[in-house]
């Protein structure tokens, strides 16, 4: 129990992440709300909201601004980073990864909309088996072999040029535009990637062109993370979060609300799910701490 | 399936009623919202809400005001009605008796509030067993004998006068001020209730003065309608109707939403609920259209 110890995480700043948020902070829980660039692209991104009670034809950047402001009359900061990784504690206190720092926190919402899309065919079954989500992790285990790097924003090309340098061939397909300068040493792919090549193992990855690309190794970057790489042991149902109707999920300390629970993609359901988890942590986090 | 078919009736009109009918009427649903004169009192007389998204130092009535006039600005209106008693036709359809009318409806929402708390002690023990909630239904039942009459509100004071016209002796015990001019053969009881006297059937009333009225039969009126006696077989469980994640309770039709499911007594979380309910009820119509 150190004093850098948050009472609740909140990873997301949509509706159910900043309705969290409002929730636990009324309780006078420290908590720390972690978010992407744009809270909701969604919800951003809606011409018109009918059905949020209280606004009636308001559309979504006008919304996503009221809940912005109201978090912000609350002193409610926003951190926006993304949590790469977070492991439980003896004690059952949590450890998220975040930008190489580590913070630490009595629990934990999960509030990241909607839920994850590989970003390729079947990623999940070749997982571990030739496929990995950070390449300067497994890079060693591919030490001269060949591997494929498909990078979902520019993040990609720090990671394959690291990679350039212990491994005897790498691919390079962006899915993004305005690719910067590589490594003579790595080979861009301009091309669709179709499949993954493989019995079991990872052997290469068939393009859109109909052409192969054989490696060992194969490294998807930059995409969205599933929350259950995030929090290993989380248990997932067909996509989503599996949750109670008190927020929470298989795990004690971790709740999760909002899209990643499940349809419908709504506000007001996020909202009230929000509320429910914000609650519920609160009173998990004040009985352990 | 007649004309005047609802889709959907939506008993309540506070936040997670006016939620379901926001979203049904999206949906282009044939709804009827049934409500108390006051929608949602809790929320009516709260002093400050922070904690409903959007919306930050605002008062509960201005909140009920902006809810109010979403619901109107699509033309969805409220009947202050009272639904008495709700039946499960051969079809899955229903039937509501509201002000003595039918109204036929594909299905139900229920979000009645915070659950019905019984006006006298142990209601649930002698409820058939001496104990009634609507005299002029039971009446004839108790010709030539004596009852008491516990009214919450002055409608007690017309089903008094009807049962003085049949009974020996009728007693009327008022919880409420202001009580009009009653029969002669009706006795005012100036005192409060304690406790129903009787051994498995009702035998009399025990007053907090410590007077024991005797009587065959007992009827409370005017207190607030527990869920499963508006539709009998709805399942309850710690005075909340049981519902699973989308809303749906255990008599296939019929949802519930808001306080009525459950802890947190909070707008979002009604809302949100009221939402969910709203889709899946449309959805549930739609399918039997």
């Amino acid at each position: 129990m150190t004093d850098d110890m948050y009472d609740i995480s909140i990873l997301g700043c949509g509706p159910a992440g900043l309705s969290a948020a409002v929730n636990a902070f009324i309780r006078n829980k420290r908590i720390i709300v972690l978010g992407m660039e744009v809270c909701s692209p969604p919800l951003h991104k809606a011409q018109k909201i009918n059905n949020y009670l209280g606004f009636y034809g308001i559309n979504g950047q006008e919304l996503l601004d009221k809940f912005l402001e109201h978090a912000r009359a609350m002193q409610i900061a926003i951190r926006h980073s993304k949590v790469e990784l977070i492991t439980i504690n003896e004690d059952g206190t949590f450890n998220l990864l975040v930008d190489g720092e580590v913070l630490n926190s009595r629990s934990i919402i999960i509030a990241t909309g909607i839920p994850y899309k590989p970003t390729l065919p079947r990623e999940e079954a070749y997982l571990g088996k030739g496929l990995g989500y950070c390449a300067t992790c497994d890079g060693p285990i591919y030490r001269d072999k060949d591997v494929i790097i498909v990078a979902n924003d520019a993040e990609g090309e720090a990671e394959a040029q690291y990679m350039a340098e212990i491994c005897r061939k790498v691919y390079y397909l962006s899915l993004y535009k305005n690719i910067g300068k590589l490594d003579s040493r790595i080979e861009m792919i301009r091309d669709k990637p179709s499949e993954i090549m493989g019995n079991g193992c990872v052997k290469g990855l068939l393009l859109k062109s109909g052409r192969v690309i054989e490696a060992e190794g194969l490294f998807v970057l930059g995409g969205e993370t599933a929350p259950d790489r995030v929090i290993p042991g989380l248990e997932i149902v067909e996509n989503h979060i599996l949750v109670d109707r008190d927020q929470k999920t298989n795990l004690p300390g971790v709740f999760a609300a909002g899209d990643c629970t499940g349809k419908p993609y709504q506000v007001a359901k996020s909202v009230g799910e929000g509320q429910v988890a914000g609650l519920n942590a609160s009173q998990y986090a004040g009985s352990r701490n």
